[in-house]
């Protein structure tokens, strides 16, 4: 749907402001406990959190996140997933919501209600309130940033500083072609991440959201590099197709695509893998999960199969070429 | 500043993103703690948190909150203190923040390094680490969103709700004519909100920031309105001159200009308020306190010397006319 009409009585100028927030509380129902716990304070009062707290902020951007052949629902399902991923990639669980919304007054009233729906039937998937927000003018534009509060609470949180050289690398899930309809409908590994925080053997991880090539040289210890066995990686249909599209290897469309949401983690070298994978598979059976190559020292030779990051590119957020769809 | 540059080796775009983010790490300082308290990971871990969590977000957007007569510095300093101030009216404290910035690759870094450096300040001023942020493409705009989690902990939350029909209202330090300055300079109330919620006669409270005519209905109780003694209202010297310049009367500046972020509030009507106030001036010599008028029910006449709020109209969020700065 396009986000703006010329027709003003379809925009979101036409309300007023209570009017308008009046029906975004109606949009997110249960999703949007009472105030103070949720809209119509000046803060949000949440209630006492046990366990470490945990922030992370991500937006959704026309032109950049989302587009006009993106529902409002799915670029709220989209805004709200995302954020999911991240504390999903600590280990953590989300606790509550807050959505800064900056649009023009152009904006569709039926674009806004769509985008709320989406953000409440993924607050009522995950059991995660939307507790409040502003809604403020951008010229021209359509800004939706959601931060999320979680914790780690029946565990640690993993950080992406922990691997060591030596160390193997996993990942869950597919990789690449997610603009085919992945990128909005991905499943944010919540369940996954928590289990994975519980295992001792895993020393760190993250979430794959600008392409593992570019995400996983964060969880490089010192001096060494990631080697990935091209034959391991989980290239997805969805990257096939696309390399038939570009006439690049489906490797590389798994490597660089980026919005995967996917887990990549180290596992430590002297794992009993064998014991640790059937783990993950009766925990999760209808999750692939592949061991896509190891940490090794930068001066070592590169085996004959592998690859290294450095030969490929993720996403690059400040780029001045035309606008992509991610 | 211009936030834009034609010259791209001004730029942002010039900068890969690790650059960048590695500066703005380096303009925050001992703002940024290291990870993962602090930017580098999924999230950012937080200390445990006693008592019970605020969550609050303010944007400040390009055209809308600041425009080419602000420095970038007071760009940063306006967007974490109108989150300070939001926390002030629920009399919490502020433990932490994130950014999120959404902008045209033509962003010049020298105003990004302003703008940060006014929130490392701002930071420092008030022992709040920024922990972590986002930063992603906007075409030919710029947001920069902020999200703030605080906390009660010595104290109750004051809400909006809890005011009741004969209640005193009373509002901190001068109205109106904040476009002059201080709508960039303004002191946000942290300690005075906390002392306020530490009274039991504080019934409900809130920060001011669209004008005391609109935000005060926020305050009133059901079937009454607020009642409000035009002589004594506090209308800054800055309304004054507003007024001699729009030909419209400074009480109207006071109640309607917006982004005066003083705190507004109800007390019993019970309360001993010559002993009330003698504590408040022990506790906040500097800043004046005024006693503006009280809650009365709707069907009473109003007394001659009294306006109602809808008298005059505060700042609505999503006009269609033209920007003003604020």
């Amino acid at each position: 749907m396009k986000p703006f009409s010329q027709h003003a009585r379809e925009t979101v100028a036409q309300h007023g402001e209570v009017a308008l927030i009046e029906a975004i509380r109606r949009w997110l129902g249960p999703a949007a406990p009472p105030s103070p716990t949720g809209m119509g304070d000046d803060c949000a009062v949440l209630a006492p959190l046990r366990g470490r707290p945990l922030v992370t902020v991500d937006p959704v951007i026309y032109g950049e996140h989302f587009d006009d052949r993106t529902t409002p629902r799915e670029a709220g399902t989209k805004l709200f997933r995302r954020n999911l991923s991240d504390i999903a990639a600590m280990g953590g669980e989300p606790v509550a919501a807050v959505v800064s919304i900056a649009c023009d007054p152009s904006l569709r009233t039926a674009w806004l209600e769509g985008f709320y729906r989406g953000l409440a039937a993924e607050s009522r998937r995950q059991g995660v309130p939307v507790v409040g927000g502003d809604l403020a003018r951008l010229r021209g534009g359509l800004v939706a940033t959601l931060t999320l509060i979680g914790r780690c609470h029946r565990t640690r949180a993993v950080t992406r500083h922990g691997a060591r050289c030596g160390d193997w690398i996993y990942v869950t899930g597919d990789l690449g072609g997610s603009l085919e309809g992945k990128h909005c409908r991905f499943t944010p590994r919540l369940a996954e991440g928590e289990w994975l925080a519980g295992q001792r053997a895993v020393r760190a991880m993250m979430d794959v959201s600008d392409g593992l090539a570019k995400d996983l040289t964060s969880l490089q210890p010192p001096r060494s590099h990631a080697l990935l066995e091209e034959a391991a990686l989980p290239v997805s249909p969805a990257a096939r197709r696309a390399a038939r599209r570009s006439g690049r290897s489906a490797v590389a469309h798994a490597l660089t695509d980026g919005e995967d949401y996917e887990l990549a983690f180290a596992v430590a070298r002297n794992t009993d893998l064998a014991a640790f994978e059937t783990r993950w598979r009766r925990a999760f059976p209808r999750l692939r999960l592949s061991r896509i190559g190891h940490f090794a020292a930068v001066e070592k030779p590169i085996p004959v199969g592998y690859t290294t990051l450095q030969a490929h590119k993720g996403f690059e957020h400040l780029r001045r070429e035309p606008a992509r769809r991610r």
